[in-house]
């Protein structure tokens, strides 16, 4: 076990309630307070200077990453957004108008999803900015989209284009709340997870708490420009295919609904968004294995995407 | 203005909804979604290693700490808790033990208040460590206490004793959401605030939100043993009465109430809290003046407490 999954294994054993119908360890909590039709979801995050941000970003930018973070995992559940509360970690030689512009980012992103932004609190941070997001969110009672809920025979889908996402797209993606909603209330969605550390490590994610395995067609992922764009550019990048698998950030969905579902979905996501491309990339299987077939046959795909805590990438393949 | 100031404006103006019965700038956000008879607490913050915790400090009483500021929060508006999530940021070369020690001592405190903590999300943090805490909580219907509520006139009353808290009280004070829930339940609290930054200021954020003045009594300020003995051991220390009107992170609860229930109060209190002191300190003035009176007479208060992005102490007085 590495430390990350240790500290998973912590926080799986927190306090509960009997309100808490998801506990930690999915896109978000979801609690169901007596007497609410609602089902409530809550969720936190955080975007570090160094890690999540470089010194230079825009501050704007900043702030729209940090609320777009925890709005993908909103959207994850099939959920709409409420309200959110932030805490914002300052160097002592902060400027006003740095700050200005983080929330200036943030709002406009919360505008646009309707959030209430109820609280902003300020503390100084010694080691550099940090900016910290709780959501609250919603679903009509039950409705919550689980990452346990894949079935053998289901199609999987993404959405948009996957990989490169540290050459800009990771700074001001929009979060997928309304084309999950969309979704949710179309079709019926068996799991839902956003791809924050790769399509490798989340269809992973999906898979274990399912209880199934998937089968990836290669020629099906679908990858970004910049993905493609990076490995023309230096022989040391990724190769594309492997930059879609396993570049963490993409905000894009993951997601299954049964395969009679797939064409008729296909159709009507057309007629939906037309300017958001939605790609088939396999199926799920009954057997705990992730394989990626091709002309030549079936593989085991080995690929890891983004670990919080590796000291080196993941070896890339293909 | 001031760049403290400056934020607090800056997070005052961010996006509203219709649900929204107090925005940022109380102890607690107040919502009231459709189609519920609660009115619910929304509050976020944030200890970060150097500014509210030293490195050599247990973990368990960081974890204590995290949430407890919170609680605390939510004790201020009169509401009980509901759930918690959970940002730790992490130096890359953390001690999986650390870790497991920072949510042991906060989940001790979680399960003594009934907190469901139901997300812990894991970041790393170049700067050393973080952890933010966002808390969820409820009031009944119409029910939270506001620091906008103290009329003139009004009683001025403060749990436990003031000071020092930097000698140890800051990493393991008890929270007074009991307290708390007690007085609202029997008693018509105007208003009421948490003591974080404190009792100079904390006081003043009532009087500017209530739009009112104060009157307090020096003898009658209950100051700690801490603040004493921190007199005693360094002729740089503040002189004790200072330290308990300026010095930040006491979490007790100051809080007013009409001047006929004051009596009435301090005898129930009493029976229901032998173990806590309760002093009443000082009255409500309807001028927007605070004064500091003793045996000579009366003097304008102008002491400051806790400033978060001050490069030098606030001048001792008295």
């Amino acid at each position: 076990m590495d430390e990350f999954a240790l500290i998973e294994t912590l926080v799986r054993g927190l306090p509960g309630r009997p309100e808490v119908i998801v506990p930690a360890g999915d896109d978000c909590a979801v609690l169901r307070p007596a007497g609410d039709d609602r089902d409530w979801l809550f969720k936190t995050d955080a975007v570090v200077e160094g890690v999540h941000f470089t010194p230079d970003a825009p501050p704007e930018k900043v702030g729209h990453k940090a609320l777009g973070r925890c709005l993908s995992d909103l959207a994850a559940m099939g959920g709409q957004p409420f309200a959110a509360v932030i805490t914002l970690g300052l160097p002592a030689s902060f400027q006003p108008d740095h700050v200005q512009r983080v929330y200036a980012g943030l709002s406009d992103l919360a505008r646009r999803h309707q959030v209430a932004v109820v609280g902003g609190e300020t503390t100084r941070s010694p080691g550099g900015m940090f900016l910290s997001v709780a959501l609250w969110g919603w679903v009509p009672r039950g409705r919550a989209v689980l990452r346990s809920g894949a079935r053998p025979g289901d199609a999987i889908f993404v959405t948009g284009e996957l990989g490169g996402s540290a050459e800009g797209k990771h700074l001001d993606f929009e979060p997928r709340v309304a084309e999950a909603w969309w979704l949710v209330n179309h079709f019926d969605v068996h799991a839902m997870i956003d791809l924050s550390d790769g399509l490798a490590s989340d269809l992973r994610h999906v898979l274990r708490a399912s209880g199934v395995g998937a089968e990836l067609l290669k020629r099906a992922i679908p990858i970004s420009r910049a993905a493609r764009r990076a490995a023309l550019r230096s022989s040391a990048a990724k190769p594309p295919l492997v930059a879609a698998l396993t570049d963490g950030e993409d905000f894009e969905l993951l997601f299954t609904v049964a395969a009679r579902d797939a064409v008729p979905l296909l159709d009507a996501w057309k007629k939906a968004f037309p300017g958001l491309r939605l790609s088939c990339i396999g199926k799920i299987l009954a057997e705990p294995t992730l394989v990626l077939r091709d002309r030549q046959g079936v593989q085991p795909l080995t690929l890891q995407g983004y670990r919080h805590f590796a000291e080196t990438p993941s070896d890339p393949e293909t």
